[in-house]
């Protein structure tokens, strides 16, 4: 610990948009406290990493039916709590833009300026069928291992 | 480290009642331990700070529709799984009450008593347009900073 | 710290089979990794333990109701997302014997042979009826305090 740079990890796991909003807010915080943060994305948080546009690469049924079943790109996520179809994102959206707060979207350009470690667990990518084409640029890519080295020293490691 | 109290920090944004529990039963017990323990409540989680009685603040439309939609008090929140339309949580409460166990808002008390410092976030308040006054009384309001602070240094940092 | 076994210690709040999944594949990488790994089982998290077969233990009435309702055995649980019904379980396990991944059971098996503590947590067995007989052998009994003084010089403490 001495003289290093304190380390925040986030697990997330979720792929429930306030979930990730709530995630990118904390990890951009640390970042601002000049923290070294690493999300480690896998499962349905994947989702928050995906391309906004469709893309046509080879997939098997299974992997087809999964990249259909869920969100394509951050802004597609849904909420946690009372989603009501589609609803509640939009109502959350709206009161973003009126209070000038960031939209998730824009929280995660924000982490990606600030340096923040996006990781996409590889693991979980070839059980849901994403591949590297599928998911943003600039992120990294990795296993289990990558995130415990991280998190082994973290100050701060939550599973989100 | 050396004889300062070890910290314990939650950030709670479920707004489920069995969560809550959860993480308030693990606040009272770190507090009993002698931890200077602090929760931080954000998004849905706001909910189990709120007033029983309701309140005629003046609210934009979309924050009185989220204040309606959205559960007033810790005693009416549902829980994160079996909840079937309210069956659920008074399912666990009857077992709470067997068992001598706790209820929610009567751990909110204790941990209250405890010194346990609860924090309302404010920047998700004003989103989701929840007021000071609609909120219970002896509890601070801070943003994402205050609580980084605090779980930099916690030795047990929870999201829940 | 100086020269001890790092500590990792997960509480398993939540009964779903992928969010049990990540629990378990990050125990087992902790414990690869050298580290002391404690999951803590709470709430909907012990049926992650349950005994495959139906066992005639006596109960109460709500004790039953909790008990048929909830899934018996991990590898009966529900995903947190796009259960639809059991379809996407059944989906996830394709996937990981086509990707030669483990199963739940299986992580659980492996995180045994690793020696990961298996605590199930007494006072929410108490709430939701729950007997030691209806729970997988090699485990422990215990209480919040158990966990907290685990979690307490954890170097990696997650709320799953």
């Amino acid at each position: 610990m001495s003289g290093a740079k304190k380390k925040t990890t986030i697990v997330l796991f979720s792929g429930d948009y306030d979930k990730a909003m709530a995630a990118y807010i904390i990890a951009n915080g640390a970042a601002a406290y000049d923290h070294e943060v690493t999300i480690f994305h896998t499962f349905w948080g994947l989702n928050a990493l995906r391309k906004d546009e469709p893309l046509s690469v080879k997939k098997g049924f299974l992997e087809k039916m999964f990249a259909k079943m869920m969100p394509r790109h951050a802004d597609k996520m849904g909420l946690s709590k009372m989603n009501f179809a589609g609803m509640g994102p939009k109502m959350i959206k709206h009161v973003i833009k009126k209070h000038n707060a960031m939209t998730l979207p824009q929280l995660i350009e924000m982490a990606k300026e600030q340096e923040v470690n996006l990781i996409a667990c590889t693991m979980t990518m070839d059980l849901l069928g994403l591949q590297q084409e599928e998911l943003m640029d600039g992120i990294d890519y990795a296993g289990v291992a990558a995130y415990l080295g991280e998190a082994s020293d973290g100050s701060v490691n939550l599973f989100i």
